[in-house]
């Protein structure tokens, strides 16, 4: 194969880009995900577990588990909808978090990822539109861009969404297929949608005719307080045509390298899910099923998952205390009750300035604007509390506190 | 969530389903695979690599340095591309097949079914024409039955696509994109490109301006005589603009649990892929990419690889020569000379009241037409042998020459 990067060397290739790809924009946060790992500098920007809370032993044990005792299963080709062992552990765990599923309804998939893929591909015509909370996660964004639908944002304050502004759009708004939404310390903004939101969004749906789809991979990562039952969960009071879709991942609270989530849907949009997955990937790696099933079945992580929660409660509390004590003023924020991230509006900075300024300093932060469909204005950071220490959350702050001292960060977006 | 199964239930979910996974119909074979595993079936059925040979030690070793030496990065997020190291290697098995690439231009993906997916997202829009054989492999037509894509079957005989069909089709269709071919070894027809015809179709796709995707999963499984050189290592030699991606695997050479496959090409094309792939599941798992990793520094696997070809080729021939020995008028076919599929055309009967009549004397076998865009007629059968011993593939012979004795087997098809 040639490896000369001569344009006109790869025109035929360059031609051939199909529209949906075109439209994607390369991630910003990939370069600054590189600069992260750079030497010296002190990052807030990624969106990573701790790999200090990974229980090495207690997986390396299930590894072995899997291949003394389930080699073959573990190995060969397994069923799209995953291995039915892990269904029904997922069930069982649902049914701890109150909601109650049949093994059967449950997708296995390539990480919570792989989930809002397949919303996309299942259900979104180009035109067809999707609301999202303004802001949100950046893949959904991305996935939408893929598929050529059109991204409405409903507003969030304190409480997450805001019920008007989501009964104005639905009242406005013609070809909304769905509503996605992080309703438990989402990602970016660390939110947790009220309960009494939460069953008024869902009558909205069923009335609208909207398929609701809730990605909730942080809502066991909660710090004092579990959040409000899932919408999963509250869809079970409800009567009559309301289709939830759950999304989830063990990314969070076992490890992302092993790339397992799951789906729970209503059939129609479960069985066309599993004939997309099977074109996609024909099914999630047996091996991480299969060691997962045994961690699970090893009782360990409910263990795990205490030690995380007090863990990134404890991160989050230093940042959070940093941020307030030396950059009380400039400034705002909700200090998190759960998940990984705190979600800072800048008071008289510019977040893009800013963050490239506060790399000059040796500390990487993420500008807001890549989670909104349409940049309100360049005036928030999304920082991760996930890895920091009391020491490197001090000094984080203190650098940032240097590069917001600086006339450029200040500047207007170039 | 309601597990109610009524459809007025579910009328939101099943109005809201797009209309490329409307289009795609559930595959006829996993209904198959599901008898394959009923008590004392035979099963000529499957695609699956024979779990008998699997590197169960080598592989269990593996994982045990992944955790004793690489935890963190086994379990962590990890970069789109694929594990850096991974790529390395993967170009050093690369340069052993001929074919020099260099790390940065292979995408490490989810199994080469990923790789399949990700051709269509990256280069198929609604309309576009994909070139396959005739037959192809079956979820490459899903995949453009996803897309929207038309499909166009160009004429094999036993060296292959027939260069003149090929021409005809390029000289009569617009918006021909690509030109999906495995040459070595074809899922489901076993046969294998000659080098001549190998050059020749890689000129015309110059010619034409059509990108060339080489599938190439059963290359290495052999039996007395390695294949020509892929078309990759082929384009090496050509001038100009080539278009060439190639998708490999190692589910049959190493394991397909773990869903490990590659996909190298030009790099308008390698971009967009990667761009689509982190929307569609972030990165293939990173502790399954460290296990293979592991595995290939180990050295194991070109011993394994001898003995998987011995095997396949003695299981083969086992089949081959049942099949002689007992249906010689009934059936035509090519003995295979690698991969793990014999193609076999009835000369008196009907694929499909056959394979059922077959079903009711215990022996699962998959009529042909599925790996037809538009199946010529109810006349084939894909035998695999992966599996068998000598005394199965007896077995399943003598049970396959009673069911062709039955009157319903000549029936035409229900």
């Amino acid at each position: 194969m040639t490896t000369n990067t001569d344009e006109q060397i790869h025109e035929t290739a360059a031609r051939a880009i199909a529209a949906g790809p075109q439209r994607v924009e390369a991630s910003v946060l990939r370069e600054i995900t590189k600069i992260s790992s750079q030497a010296g500098m002190i990052s807030l920007a990624g969106g990573m577990p701790a790999t200090d809370l990974f229980d090495i032993e207690g997986l390396h044990t299930a590894m072995n588990d899997a291949m003394q005792e389930s080699a073959d299963r573990a190995l060969k080709y397994g069923v799209t909808s995953g291995d039915p062992e892990l269904q029904q552990m997922i069930a069982l765990l649902m049914e701890e978090r109150e909601a109650t599923v049949e093994a059967k309804s449950i997708l296995v998939t390539t990480g919570a990822s792989q989930g809002i893929d397949l919303i996309g591909r299942v259900l979104l015509n180009p035109g067809d539109v999707i609301i999202v909370e303004k802001p949100t996660f950046l893949a959904t964004l991305n996935m939408a861009q893929l598929c050529g639908a059109e991204v409405a944002e409903v507003e969030i304050d304190s409480e997450g969404i805001v019920i008007e502004s989501l009964e104005a759009l639905l009242g406005r708004l013609r070809r909304v297929k769905a509503l996605y939404t992080m309703p438990s310390f989402s990602n970016p903004s660390g939110r947790v949608l009220a309960e009494a939101r939460r069953l008024r969004l869902l009558e909205l749906a069923r009335e609208h005719n909207v398929v609701v789809v809730e990605d909730d991979p942080y809502g066991e990562l909660w710090f004092d307080q579990r959040p409000p039952p899932s919408l999963l969960s509250l869809a079970g009071r409800f009567d009559g045509d309301l289709a939830c879709v759950h999304l989830n991942s063990f990314s969070k609270i076992m490890a992302p390298g092993l790339r397992l989530g799951w789906m729970i849907a209503p059939p129609p949009i479960l069985e066309r899910a599993e004939v997309v997955k099977q074109i996609a990937d024909v099914h999630t790696s047996a091996l991480d099923q299969t060691i997962a099933l045994k961690y699970l079945e090893s009782g360990r992580l409910q263990a795990r998952l205490n030690v995380a929660r007090a863990s990134y409660g404890e991160r989050a509390r230093w940042l959070s205390e940093a941020l307030r004590d030396d950059l009380g003023d400039l400034v705002e924020f909700t200090p998190p009750t759960g998940g990984m991230f705190l979600w800072c509006r800048l008071k008289h900075h510019l977040a893009d300035p800013l963050a490239k300024e506060a790399r000059q300093k040796n500390v990487a932060v993420i500008p807001g604007d890549p989670f909104f469909a349409s940049p309100p204005r360049d005036q928030y950071l999304r920082l991760s509390y996930s890895m920091v220490t009391e020491e490197s959350a001090a000094k984080a702050v203190a650098r940032l506190a240097e590069a917001m001292a600086t006339p450029h960060s200040h500047g207007s977006c170039s």
